[in-house]
């Protein structure tokens, strides 16, 4: 078959090249080298079959665009086989080229530049007869523009055809005679209009004022065939061209918007479009009102007739927005449905753009584009005349004019626009997106020198104050654009962005949030008031004085930090629900609000951290000077010996008592300060599970979804603060709960620490004294029921055994009572006694008294631990009758408020107390202020930083660091107050 | 002034509308009904300037745009004022009206369907003179057809000009008589190609055949022109026509790809261009080879002469593709960079799109794009022909042809590049991304029936083998297209990608890793059977048994899982410093292996992870049935009376000796049991900052960049698998260490609880014997140098005191030594007397013998107790001659490999042990495996889900579980071994 033989010959040339080369580089690197076709020159042409230059041949020069070869100027073709051409000169008497370039020909007029006959204007030049055959001589014929022939020369100048309008209808010939006036091709009578026109088109950033070759061409035949003609296009074209002036208006009545405003004002008599005030008809509709000052009975008196919707049957977050499209000369084009990137000048993805118009979806797009790309892509501006539809039955759609506050305008050289004040604005309609139009300074071919693009662009909905219909306010959309002056179109950059936002007023949350931040700002000064009475009462003093205040100040601010606290995650919750749940916003009645109107809001969490941290520290600091004391009750048990217990020089006993059970009861207090009901660390790894690997944290987003999982695909809005804070503090306190109602499951079936301890004090037969006031505290009786503990293996676990089997005594207090925690309100005496027996050590921590008995401080402080223990055993045993004490239950009331009524005068007083209220002076029992402190400042970094897992890593470290101290002080407290060894406190 | 009072009007306008209508709607709504040209009718227009529809006049129908109105049919127009026209019958003596549709006219030829005059095909239409002077009667003139007028008439019939050349040159006259053939508007010879075209195109993917509208207009001319004329064009529009039939070859010779491969063969004496075979001079380059087959020569012969280089001076990353754009008709348009854009069909923003064209940057872009969509974008294909541009020195760029793999196409009815052995492929040259033309049925201008998209593009780059110049091979552009049958363009999507790929041969990598496997994995072998050997001295059993080959293997899964982890992470390492560093890559020498390469090394990883898995468990098993005993050496100090120590029953002592000191040690012990030397919570936070926060994660990134922070501007590649996988276990790996100086400094200057623990022993005057192994085990010496310590505060504090001044002896078991702990190899017949002493009480916790003595197991188990604290005291005093033991250092050789060389035959052994070497039976002494453990929890969390904050939850979570195991289960090991009361370990 031939294929054989082909392939073959083909193989056989491959390898012939390769004999002949002597290597493979040439069959097998397959590279040419890179050449285009302004490469070739003028005697060359481009080759597009091999991609590189080939010669033309005699004669021959390239044509324009290079990719072939043309006769040279006074040579005919002779012939074309397609891939090549030959040309012959033409004879000396027949000097000129027809237009076909295939016959030589004479001229009657001259012969051009390119070799070509030319004829005069108003003339068109006749190579052939009517039957195609070639004259001897081309002719110029005059075109008859009298009546009835009035034809003129077309645009290639080679027919006569029926001349333009305007001139007819103005001179009835082709002639555009004065008084009219020639313009832009057309003819117009002498009218109103001023001739001379502004030709320049002012670009304000740059300070520059372009002579425009498109203004100078058109302005005053578009204004001319508007106002004469009632020209549709050409009053489209007016219009177009004030939108390019950026609609600004001033004295000078000549320019584009000018020229619009007279044409306007002339034709008031003839009505107005649609029944539309400011819409004359035939005339594109430019501004609301002819001066500033409509803006607010345009945007905020009426609502939209149909409202939004975010769930249910009627659901409706669409909005949908449809321009009229016309280009610079006027022309409609069509309706555009507004969506798929005609306004995002930003490429993205369909599916992603189309998240700009979903009701209730913070939208913002960014980005950076290059100058030269939207040289290319721009041939022509378009503009916009941008409705909003309304569709309130199937078929009935109304369109909504969508007014613009184009922020360029000027309106008597003022940027009125730029107000913050509504009622400067002048509000417009018609959009244009990329000018490069206007900006052409030679010829509407060449390069803009300026070029000016809408480089924001946004569109804010504004909810109607108090509507539960979700009825809005007509949207507005705000432009703003920027002069480019063309340099180096390829390097040159401009960012553009695209927005829609939603606002709804929120005074009215405001006025509410500050209502109840005053109302409850006044019960937290009474109950703080309460505090410090109680404190008051408990450190015995009845002064008011600098130290009262101070303590008064303290508890407050931990009062007004849950004020700020309770008030921020209610507004994070409210938001939270209204926005996001499913079941709210039937019909969309709040609106999330702008990151501008959420300053308030973070000062006020800033408040209630920065008050819950003084708080904090407060308590800290209170639990790290608590007075502590461990009463041995154990006393030493040889029968044989009798030893006077009072005697503490001397030989000492034979079998003294054991410090050990003290030493693991210290130890086991230590272990316990820093424990809590819930476990932190775990607290955190939850949040981040939650909020970063399930997803709540896109609960938090500028939209009204609650997916928790969004794809890459679709467009994700930017994070609201509330929504983080409310988001963030919900679900910490959430899992804390939780963490709080497993831990009442786990301490009563497993293990309870705190229980575990007042276990310990019993059976080591030990009791504790805490005093973390003056005049209060809390006591744990620890007496053995068994008389000794200090005892061996056998004994210790049969009295466990018979305490097990309920065979001896109960542990309390009292007889008979089970009750072995009290808080205490001790007399002053008592205390004074106190602070005397402690006096040696506190001694030995004060200002240096080195002198007196420095000698075996050692031996005072064990001393002093032996005075106290038998002074706070005896009192216990009511054994001192001016240190009694009472034992009696709290009343409700007082236990509801944490203070005690009645004052110990004479005899202290011992309250019951099963809920183990001595946790108090350990992390333990102050677990809502550490959850409500880890929670603040887990928000704080994140309304910082918006990065969860920052905020989790900071918490620990948090957590971490106040453990620390809180270990570490507390065991030197402990150290100090009990006389305890730190060795033993590991 | 008149603006004034026009404003005035205005206003007044407005209110007077106000009043009429009675409401404010009408003033303020600014709304209008939707109405779209075609709703207009036609007897009515659409006003661009109301948006709205009006009627057309008298005797006027709407125009083609339903824009304006136009005349009826036999109307002429009247008045033209821009606005709008009147219209006037035509007289019956003149009915037809002239093509400007001003003047009524005669037709000498008949009277169309518009009204206006027609003439027969040859002819043109005449209704003026010269001079433009409208004739009575419109005349149809014949065009002169013969030499030398050669004239016909033009496109609009309206003047006769010079026919095409195809005709002159076949004919001399402008007819294509027979023999001749008329195609496409040309007149051809009859030549040897086949008259009858196959005018279908064949979308394999649905089945259909479409009848093309392009190609029967087309096909036979193009190839016709290509063969006879050698028109360049006509060539170009023929091979585009075999690139829409997916370049498929069969044994048809009539379809495109065939007519082309007939020209291509009858023209091969004509020689090829630049050189390059399968070029042939004035055709497209369509096909490397006839036939498929020399792919691997075309890919893998040579590579590029320039390579590239990621950093330094010759930094080279930038990959130039330069694309020759033609259109269907085969028009050369222009040199196009390939960027932009014009590859990647989904939309992105400029910066994105250019990153795939950074070499090493794993480039995939995917979106959905829309049918209609593309069909408004698209009105034409265009082709592009690929280059790489090879710049070797400034000026000289050379151009190398990117081959082409078409999924898609057949060759002889096999889809030959879908298979994986590149000897079958059939590379080719043109592509075509979406393909709107081929598919038309009926006219050129309406909708295709099928469209053909690029839905899958593809480039790869291949790194030379063992390069270290950056040397690649030619790329390679795989592309595979989706047909999609139009239904309905709005709803019809296709979803598009575009991605680049770098892809290295990584056989030789392969070899080395399991190299590496083989030779580590031997070695661990070996040192498992050492530590087996260890393990059976250590038990005292010579025995080979099924036990032993247990404990083998599971010795075993801890050194091969620590092989696979080194290796795994000595590879991860590797490509993360040679890809990702600085100074590494001067010239690219390595590439990221492919996602599909991976998993072999993901198999690794999970190997390593369940071998160590196996390893911890096995550990905590072992660490979890330890066994240990408190030996108290306090002895009743009462000098009074002197009790007989082994009398158990009878009255007790009156002076016993205090459990409380065994407590305290046994609640510590308890304690210590899961200290770490690291703290795992803080491991995970660190991490999670480091990679989360600080972005460390952007480093396991598939691109050649080694930022930190990417900006949400930039691309962002997909992760690589190994790159996470290094980068998280390196990262763990370095936090842990650092923790682990952190804790050396801790530990000497802070706080060692370990060490505080064996002071602890000596203090309470306690040792621990801890048998980790049945004759193997550790020993805590805690004799007090005291004498006592069962003793008041004073004393304590005065023995502190003491030892503090070294006043006293020193704490060793041997005199004059400060070693207590100690590494004991025990005899077997010492091992068996503690087992007796402990039989009660194993009895206990054994099968169910309730039979024997349950009267009182506490009574037992406290005998039991002393018994052995008396008989290991004495062991320990040397009291028993025949279960001595002696002291010694251990051989470097055996702290080095862990094990003892001499078997304890007659005499225990008591090794010295500086470091705490008892510490391996918690979690202390076993923190590499711990650590080992978690690195690879976290990175195969992190493998399977590639969320680093999901790996650290779940780690978190598995710390804390096998915590909350190894502390429940060791206290519980403990109640049983030590008799102490659980009530105890707190």
């Amino acid at each position: 078959m031939a294929t054989g033989t082909l392939h073959s010959q083909l193989v056989f040339g491959c390898f012939l090249v390769l004999l002949l080369k002597s290597n493979l580089h040439t069959c097998e690197q397959f590279s040419i080298a890179f050449s285009k076709p302004s490469d070739c020159g003028v005697g060359g042409y481009f080759d597009i079959s091999s991609l590189s230059c080939a010669k033309c041949g005699a004669d021959q020069i390239s044509g324009k665009s290079g990719l072939n070869c043309e006769c040279q100027t006074g040579f005919k073709v002779l012939t074309n086989n397609g891939a090549s051409i030959t040309c012959q000169k033409c004879p000396v008497s027949k000097p000129g080229v027809t237009q076909d370039g295939y016959e030589c020909i004479r001229c009657s007029g001259s012969v051009g530049e390119d070799g070509k006959c030319e004829c005069p204007t108003g003339s068109i030049l006749v190579e052939r007869n009517v039957n195609g055959t070639l004259l001897e001589e081309a002719v110029c014929e005059a075109c008859n523009g009298t009546v009835p022939a009035l034809s003129a020369p077309d645009a290639k100048g080679s027919r006569c055809v029926r001349c333009q309008d305007s001139f007819i209808s103005m001179s009835q010939s082709c002639m555009c005679g004065s008084p009219n006036i020639l313009a832009g091709g057309m003819c117009f009578a002498s009218s109103s209009l001023p001739t001379s026109v502004v030709p320049t088109v002012s670009f304000a950033q740059l300070g520059l004022a372009v002579p425009s070759v498109w203004f100078s061409g058109f302005l005053y035949s578009s204004a001319a065939a508007c106002l004469s003609f009632t020209n549709l296009t050409a009053c489209q074209t007016l219009g177009n061209m004030c939108v390019l002036n950026m609609h600004s208006m001033s004295t000078i009545i000549n320019d584009a918007c000018g020229l619009y405003n007279t044409i306007y004002r002339a034709t008031a008599a003839q009505g107005n479009n649609q029944n539309i005030p400011y819409w004359r008809i035939n005339m594109p509709w430019l501004y609301y009102g002819d001066q500033p000052g409509l803006a607010s009975r345009v945007l905020q008196s009426e609502p939209l007739p149909v409202g939004f919707s975010f769930k249910g049957t009627n659901k409706n977050t669409n909005i949908e927005l449809l321009a009229a499209v016309y280009t610079a000369q006027g022309e409609f084009i069509r309706w555009e449905s507004v969506g798929g990137g005609n306004l995002q000048l930003c490429p993205d993805t369909l599916i992603r753009e189309q998240a700009a118009y979903i009701f209730g979806t913070a939208y913002k797009q960014n980005c950076v584009l290059s100058v030269s790309d939207l040289l290319a892509g721009q041939s022509e501006p378009l503009f916009y005349d941008i409705f909003l539809v309304q569709q309130k039955a199937q078929g009935d759609r109304r369109l909504l004019a969508v007014p613009i506050l184009n922020l360029n305008l000027q309106f008597n050289g003022q940027f009125v626009n730029q107000a913050t004040n509504m009622n400067s604005w002048y509000l417009t309609r018609r959009l244009v997106l990329i000018d490069t139009l206007s900006g052409r300074e030679k010829s509407l071919s060449s390069t803009p020198r300026v070029i000016r693009i809408a480089s924001n662009l946004k569109i804010r909905f504004q909810l109607v104050p108090n509507t539960q219909k979700g009825a809005v306010y007509p949207p507005l959309m705000t432009v703003s654009y920027s002069d480019i002056l063309i340099t180096d179109p390829a390097k040159q950059t401009v960012t553009v962005s695209f927005s829609v936002e939603y606002e709804m007023d929120q005074n009215e949350a405001r006025v509410k949030t500050d209502i109840a931040l005053g109302v409850l700002g006044g019960v937290a000064v009474v109950y703080s008031l309460l505090k410090t009475a109680s404190w008051k009462r408990r450190i015995a003093s009845p002064l008011i004085d600098f130290p009262t205040i101070l303590k008064f100040l303290l508890i407050y601010a931990g009062d007004l930090a849950n004020v700020f606290f309770i008030i921020t995650v209610g507004t994070g919750l409210y938001w939270l629900i209204f926005y996001k749940t499913v079941k709210a916003q039937q019909f969309v009645s709040v609106l999330l609000p702008l990151p501008s109107q959420e300053e308030r809001f973070v000062t006020y969490v800033g408040c209630a951290f920065a008050l819950k941290a003084v708080h904090f520290l407060h308590k800290l600091l209170v639990q790290l000077s608590v007075d502590i004391f461990f009463i041995d009750w154990e006393r030493p048990r040889s029968k044989t010996s009798k030893f006077v217990e009072g005697s503490g020089e001397g030989k000492p006993p034979a079998a003294p008592v054991s410090i050990w059970r003290t030493y693991f009861v210290a130890n086991e207090w230590n272990e316990i300060q820093t424990i809590r009901k819930i476990s932190p660390t775990f607290q955190i790894m939850a949040i981040l599970f939650f909020l970063e690997v399930v997803g709540f944290s896109s609960l938090a987003l500028r939209d009204n979804s609650s997916e928790l999982r969004r794809s890459d695909e679709v467009y994700t809005p930017a994070y609201s603060r509330i929504l983080r804070y409310g988001l963030a503090s919900v679900m910490w306190l959430c899992i804390g709960f939780i963490q709080l109602i497993f831990s009442v499951f786990h301490e009563r079936f497993v293990e309870d620490k705190i229980r575990q301890f007042v276990d310990l004090c019993s059976i080591s037969n030990i009791s504790v004294l805490l005093l973390s006031h003056r005049c209060f505290g809390y006591y744990i009786h620890g007496r053995s029921v068994h008389g000794h503990a200090d005892t061996n293996m056998e004994e210790m676990n049969s009295n466990l055994k018979r305490e097990a089997e309920n065979l001896c005594g109960q542990r309390g207090l009292l007889p008979n009572s089970d009750v072995q925690t009290f808080q205490i309100s001790i007399t002053s005496r008592l205390r004074a006694q106190y602070d005397r027996i402690l006096e040696p050590l506190t001694r030995r921590n004060g200002p240096s008294r080195l002198v007196d008995a420095s000698a075996n401080p050692f031996e005072q402080s064990t001393k002093a631990y032996h005075t106290m223990n038998r002074f706070l055993g005896s009192v216990i045993d009511h054994a001192h009758r001016e240190m009694d004490y009472i034992v009696k239950d709290k009343l409700l009331f007082e236990r509801l408020i944490g203070m005690e009524f009645i004052e110990p005068m004479d005899k202290s007083i011992f309250y019951n107390d099963d809920s183990y209220a001595f946790a108090d002076v350990l992390f333990y029992g102050n677990e809502s202020t550490l959850l409500i402190f880890d929670t603040l400042f887990f928000c704080v970094v994140d309304l910082g930083s918006q990065n969860f897992v920052l905020a989790a890593v900071l918490t620990y470290l948090q957590q971490l660091i106040f453990r620390l101290i809180r270990n570490g002080l507390g065991r030197r407290n402990l150290v100090i107050k009990t006389l305890v060894d730190k060795r033993f406190l590991i």
